[in-house]
């Protein structure tokens, strides 16, 4: 992993795909590389298996993805991503508007989070993979890193809040939620806890955290 | 780092100091490893640099650490108890008896965390060091791992709580204001949200998660 880690070139912003062409690559390289990281393990994925799965040159998989820990984070955010995409459509409307604060919200987020958790771990070296890697680009300089709460995680416990215009409190209340299933989601990882445990926390977490 | 992290026998435990002699060379220790990792951070540390800090025998070195993450999550841990024991002597008393639930004692622990985090971000090299490796021994095999909750910190919180036989609803309690703190720790760290967002951010989570 050291040389990857160290490859990318600082400040530059990686490439923003914009026609059809270049999100149909994106994507194909994130499904290659989930492919590999769920098989082998992040430290055995070379940059250059991921390009050659993909069907791209490995300057254009650079161009899009600067560093290995950057490729799965992204891989990770594409899950996240896809899931939500389903869980919502799953509901027939993108968008809901229930009051803030409201006790059935803070359950269905719990819920949503805990079945994503699930997901996720379905596959454990995956999973590792990208805990790993989203802690390690924590650690290097990585343009374009945003706040969490402008994740599409974020955005969809805003959104299940039915927080339109989310306020300060509404935001750090999302973030603390999003640090609560993280750490809840690496400690599942790692045995730390059990799965029973993991949700329980969770749901309490929710209520606690949601509700006033 | 590659090589430190492979390097851990699984399954194997670590010595546990016992005499005074091995007490005091295991401070020895992490305290060589502290001052080389504030200098230079946790990829440019070599263990046999620690060793000779230390004045110790590599193989010394690894009985009591069996590789780097482990060591730095070790320093982490000792930076940690030391703090608590600072915090708690200066009160006169390492334990205190509040009512659980009391806003008071939701707002001390705030400020115990938010003290901590100010206190390890003093040395930024070190804090990142300490932050990466206990995330990479989460992802690799470690021996006696423990539950966060029975963590010197951990532990803090619950007697600041006043909960001398905690309850699992306690626990949980404890587990995600640790999750929470931890989260906008790293957030600081890598300058994701501002040091007076972080505060703010974990004065809410204490009031949310610790009163009922």
């Amino acid at each position: 992993m050291g040389d990857d880690v160290a490859r990318p070139a600082e400040g530059r912003q990686p490439a923003a795909p914009v026609s059809r062409g270049q999100i149909a690559r994106r994507v194909r390289i994130l499904r290659a590389a989930s492919e590999l990281g769920a098989r082998e393990g992040l430290a055995s994925v070379q940059m250059h298996d991921v390009a050659k799965e993909a069907g791209v040159a490995i300057a254009t998989l650079y161009r899009y993805f600067p560093s290995k820990p950057y490729l799965f984070m992204a891989v990770l955010e594409w899950h996240i991503e896809q899931y939500l995409g389903g869980h919502e459509s799953g509901q027939g409307n993108g968008r809901k508007n229930l009051a803030p604060a409201d006790a059935d919200a803070a359950a269905e987020v719990a819920e949503l989070l805990i079945t994503l958790s699930v997901k996720l771990l379905d596959s454990p070296l995956l999973a590792s993979a990208v805990a790993l890697s989203s802690f390690t680009e924590y650690a290097t300089a990585v343009p374009a890193r945003i706040d969490i709460v402008d994740s599409a995680l974020g955005q969809a416990i805003l959104r299940l809040l039915g927080a339109d215009e989310a306020s300060e409190t509404d935001r750090s209340r999302a973030r603390l939620l999003i640090y609560g299933w993280w750490g809840l989601f690496v400690a599942m990882l790692t045995e730390e806890i059990s799965t029973e445990e993991a949700e329980t926390n969770m749901r309490l977490a929710a209520r606690l955290l949601l509700t006033p």
